[in-house]
């Protein structure tokens, strides 16, 4: 049998709005090209077959959690991984994101196959096992995938875009072929996230880096109900789901209406106008701005305990950046964020204002 | 003497919240690659030849004039042109962005230059006098500069960036060199401006088109004072000026207390929950998603129903996309938005109720 983290650990505990003891953070890509040590795993495999090879997986994936002392490890994989197995090649390089080979009209669309990822991407699940041994319990271990949103930007445009104008063309040119692929991708998001949890990961998110490009009124027409049924899912099997939507400022109800655990928010919003507007019934995770790093460690603790200011007076939050930890950023600097809000909790100060608070939360919930 | 369009011309009755017979329109980057006869000339010519060539930047400028039948011109140029008096060298490819001499420093801060722009872009001021010839009083010429804050990405950056790793930096690790070149920046483009102005410009754009980077606060500790200056004495000449900042949902609020007669909006931010955040006392521009003009017609003009109608009930209303108008568009599909909005115009039709509306926002401002 595996070791479990414990069920009581502070992150599952605030995905699931119960009071913790201080707040939870990780740190989005925490497993990265900012710490020497992935650095120097990095010289000697490229990244596909670091994320293609269980044990190296394993090992980065681990390696912020002995650094820093966050409170979840997020394996290292990428969002894009279900594309290659549905018949999308992808291709990484270092600079200028990846390529994928772009799928155009709805007789490609309609090509596009669907597959078993305890066959093609077997190595991820693997590589969960090996994490979760090595964690040996100590935090809990996230899995994710890209959203099909942002997987259709990819596979339409191959590749990053600045536009979005091939992925818009189809949205508005050709409305049911869109949703035709939505719905292909969603399909392997789903079985990927269930694969992965059946393998042992105890949360899983879904990365929306490039939500905050659709409107409200497209989201919800388009996106929302794909991703309803993928979290809904999801969350039969007990594991919470985070949805992570980059950009998201505008669609901040329409996320809550994911029906998500939790939602994580960019730096660009206030956090605590965004949970407002998120509404009671979701957790939140967020939202420092990844180059606020790059400042000195008074200016990063300000800016910390501004965002935990703004998180305070309900449970539910769980720290962490906007976006991406950036590869320029100091390792020190992180270390630095997650000692302070570990250290610097509002709803640390007074122990009987957190029963109250958390019975108030739930009862409205 | 110029022949001016007249003070009661639709565009500028808009930008002074005054009542108007239907919503005017413009486009930003009206003046592209979408257009055949855009392509044309620059098949000739590279796009910094065209910039500074007055007799060509005239007749692109007027080219959507005569195909859109929009309701104000804006002057072929760029947002970059102040950096190479500064002492920044900028080249232009047609693909992957500008290519900016990157500063580095305080010293290299302190020894950026002030300059005449009647004699270092005199060129621009030229093409304003042939561009207002050749309009011959049909529609206003607008005249723009990028903002303070994006003029210090390009500089600082070297270019077009995704993470702005560099700028922020500078911002969170060096606020004083930060501080001190906005305010060298600012002073360029308030020259740059009022040097257009007085070239015959009838309306001024400040483009913000990395605003949407900034956090709230930083974008008012940071940004907001030099933002204020330059409006307040642009101001002072009698000519409108728009502020258009990009991404800027989170930061509407401050953009309204910039003093900018009118707020440009991105697609991202519904147009009446934008309005109502910037308050009465401002104009509002936009804010058409620019792939919309991918679709068909009347998905087209549904859209622009929509917005037409989150901005209908009172005046300050001009039309345009929520970002500049894509090379691939079908110039037919952004003739039939103009024509949309010019047939469709809530405030058309009702012509009593003009009157009280415009009073009403008048008294309140």
């Amino acid at each position: 049998m595996l070791e479990s983290a414990p069920v009581s650990h502070r992150f599952l505990r605030a995905c699931r709005r119960e009071p913790v003891d201080v707040t939870p953070i990780w740190i989005m890509r925490q497993a990265g090209r900012y710490l020497p040590e992935y650095r120097a795993v990095r010289e000697k495999v490229s990244f596909l077959e670091l994320a293609r090879s269980p044990d190296l997986a394993a090992e980065v994936t681990v390696q912020p959690i002995t650094r820093l002392d966050v409170d979840a490890a997020i394996l290292f994989s990428d969002i894009l991984l279900v594309l290659p197995p549905m018949g999308l090649e992808v291709s990484f390089a270092d600079e200028g994101g990846p390529r994928v080979q772009p799928v155009r009209g709805r007789d490609e669309v309609a090509r596009l196959r669907s597959f078993d990822p305890s066959v093609e991407l077997k190595y991820v699940g693997e590589a969960i096992r090996r994490t979760r041994r090595a964690l040996d319990g100590r935090v809990p271990l996230i899995g994710f995938c890209g959203a099909p949103w942002t997987l259709l930007t990819y596979a339409v445009e191959g590749g990053s875009t600045r536009t979005f104008a091939a992925s818009k063309r189809l949205l508005y040119g050709d409305p049911d072929t869109c949703r035709l692929l939505l719905s292909k991708l969603g399909a392997a998001v789903r079985s990927h996230l269930l694969y992965q949890i059946e393998s042992g990961a105890e949360a899983v998110q879904i990365f929306d880096s490039w939500a905050g490009e659709l409107s409200a009124s497209d989201y919800e027409a388009m996106v929302l109900p794909v991703m309803q049924g993928i979290v809904a899912d999801l969350k039969a099997t007990g594991v919470p789901v985070i949805v992570y939507a980059n950009g998201g400022a505008a669609l901040l109800e329409r996320l809550a209406r994911t029906g998500a655990d939790v939602v994580g928010v960019d730096h660009r919003v206030p956090l605590d106008d965004a949970w407002a507007r998120l509404g009671e019934g979701v957790a939140v995770m967020g939202n420092l701005d990844p180059t606020a790093l790059f400042a000195d460690v008074p200016a990063i603790e300000r800016m910390a305990d501004d965002i935990l200011r703004r998180a305070a007076g309900r449970p539910g939050h769980i720290f962490n950046l906007g976006h991406g930890i950036l590869p320029e950023t100091p390792p020190d600097h992180a270390k630095a964020l997650v000692d302070r809000v570990h250290r610097h909790t509002p709803l640390k100060a007074s122990p009987n204002d957190v029963g109250g608070m958390a019975s108030g939360a739930l009862g409205a919930s």
